[in-house]
């Protein structure tokens, strides 16, 4: 079996390496690497390198592509020229899958090709795999994850080892969690594209991004920081899905939890995932959620799906999903702007201009954001 | 395809019921259950219901046989006649699994039949397949689980929520965790036939269930629970297995870890195994143990994949595993009965005759056993 790879990032290296050194993964050969240039990667026989795509796309013997660019439109177009060339696809493209699943799952089908995406959501752990055997039995209730490495990783150096929050970053930036500009990552579009994700694969529907509700930990300050830390929480910022009847509330926001929560002691580069079905209950999933080898792990992981002939996953979107607030009053901590526009009886507790609500409506939240300088749901 | 069910007790008619239930499982048509006797189930229509063994087993239109038994000798000999008739088999039989997965593998192998068993170990937890995909990439290093729904109930109601042993023991019985018999349970016996299950597919050896140290909770009592309460951990029975260049220790013990240690929040029936692997770094799966609907459930994703006719799994005993005594020195708690027979220099920190050591190798905690009381391994 023939195979390209495009990109020659960490991943894409990752996998090179992988698929070079495993002794278990046979009958396949790395014939292709499309690079940025040819000169980058020494390490890479050089035979194997061109900067031209459609030497891959147009290869009729390469069955395999495996991209790993992570661009949005190229990676997206190359996918797409790839699967109606009847070429095999493994992505860990989370952007390209979030948005196109429907339609590339179709021109999968149509072609009589496989696409795989194990890679696109929680690294290391074979969550889209579990997803695809749980959904086989169960009806999925409600899916929560830690699933983005860099903010937790900032988070759990803030409130487990008070690292102040910018050279959290930095250090993030310096061992290479985080990008040069983190602000997806820090707004939480990151772990919107994985949870849209999980949620279309569990529901059997498409989840559009723009309809993803997120609040991200840009705006956390000190002052924030220093109350939730005196109050014994831990924050995280979470992604959380519900499904009732096809009614599904979906968001990504910070949450506090109490440090016995299993979800307190997921640390740094860590993910975790949750998913509560009718039949099997609760299922939770952790593992390193980024890097090189759990990442490129899973994309040879799908490679052997395809060596083997396995099922292909079987994502359709046949369910019409509507997205709802969430439904259940909760608990927040606020960290108010003005308090004379507070409605004193949601009000809890109250130190200054920090507050814990008694259980509000969303309604109550949404219409209050413009007077909040941070957040927190409190679970 | 036919199937016949083995077995009408609480997994097998969750079977039965997960088969008649689910749309998506398709094109099976249960044909045949061997009950004890014909009138205990009259959920079950009559005609379907058989006491004959060989009814079923000589049927040559029988495609699948589901063992749900639970016996020793009686389902061995079931599922390697089923097997020898060329039938495919999917069993939750941990001791039977446990005792006889290389003889059965190979026997499975030679009728061109596949042999299924995800339910044998962590109930909803689908663990198996799990490792069965690791190991086409991975080397694992170690594995660790909380893997007895019954003795993490009682350790849980004991330690969480202030019930007595006794008590705790009563009401996991009435809720129908534990057996009238819990003996095989509180020794850690049930766990050894786990681990040992885990640690054969892992390690792609064979482990023999009596060279797996165990040590239970049978000898627990109100000073240690007291002492161990004291000082903020919490008690749990861990299954752990560590290889290293096919030497492997491996044992089932009681463990004080700290409150804000993930295998500290399993509770009640839940179990948790973590894998670590050479590529995949650390990975963890969490879910409910045991239980008609999460076990009945791993039978049935086993079932899809015979209908799917994907892989089989794998396992081959292809390594000569050797046994050895946990290489790491460790802290220890010990319940002393006759403090004059320790060497002074081991204790840590005292309190009458309840100890915690330094880290001592495995050789002196072996060699005190008889003067022990009661032990734990500090994490």
């Amino acid at each position: 079996m023939k195979i390209a790879i495009l990109g020659l990032g960490t991943v894409g290296y990752g996998v090179y390496d992988i698929i070079t050194n495993t002794p278990s993964v046979k009958n396949v050969e790395v014939v292709k690497i499309l690079g940025r240039s040819l000169n980058k990667n020494s390490l890479i026989n050089q035979p194997l390198m061109t900067t031209d795509y459609n030497e891959i796309l147009q290869d009729e013997t390469i069955d395999v592509i495996i991209e790993t660019m992570g661009a949005k439109d190229f990676s997206y177009q190359c996918i797409k020229q790839a699967l109606m060339n009847k070429k095999h696809v493994i992505t860990a493209n989370k952007e390209v899958i979030a948005l196109h699943l429907e339609e590339l799952s179709k021109i999968k089908e149509e072609n009589n090709v496989s696409l795989y995406y194990e890679a696109s959501v929680g690294g290391g752990i074979p969550i889209i795999s579990s997803l695809e055997e749980i959904i086989k039995t169960n009806k999925v209730f409600e899916i929560k994850g830690i699933l983005n490495g860099t903010t937790n990783f900032i988070l759990t150096k803030i409130f487990q080892e008070n690292i102040n929050f910018n050279e959290a970053l930095h250090l993030a930036q310096k061992l290479g969690f985080a990008e040069s500009d983190p602000t997806a990552d820090l707004e939480g579009l990151d772990m919107v594209r994985k949870i849209a994700i999980l949620s279309s694969i569990a529901y059997s529907g498409n989840i559009d991004i723009n309809d993803v509700y997120h609040y991200g930990i840009l705006n956390l300050k000190d002052d924030d920081i220093e109350f939730i830390k005196s109050h014994n929480y831990v924050l995280k910022l979470i992604a959380s899905s519900v499904n009732n009847l096809n009614k599904v509330s979906i968001e990504v926001e910070p949450v506090l939890i109490n440090l016995g929560n299993t979800f307190a002691s997921v640390d740094n580069e860590f993910n975790i995932i949750t998913v509560d079905a009718n039949i099997n209950g609760p299922l939770a999933f952790y593992g390193k959620g980024a890097g090189r080898f759990p990442t490129g792990n899973a994309i040879v992981n799908d490679l052997v799906r395809i060596i083997e002939n396995r099922t292909n996953y079987t994502y359709k979107a046949k369910n019409k999903l509507k997205i709802i607030n969430r439904v259940k009053e909760e608990r927040y901590y606020l960290n108010i702007k003005d308090l004379n526009l507070v409605d004193k009886k949601i009000i809890d507790s109250q130190t200054n201009n920090l507050i814990i609500t008694r259980k509000i409506s969303r309604d109550v939240l949404l219409n209050m954001l413009c007077n909040i300088n941070f957040y927190a749901r409190i679970l």
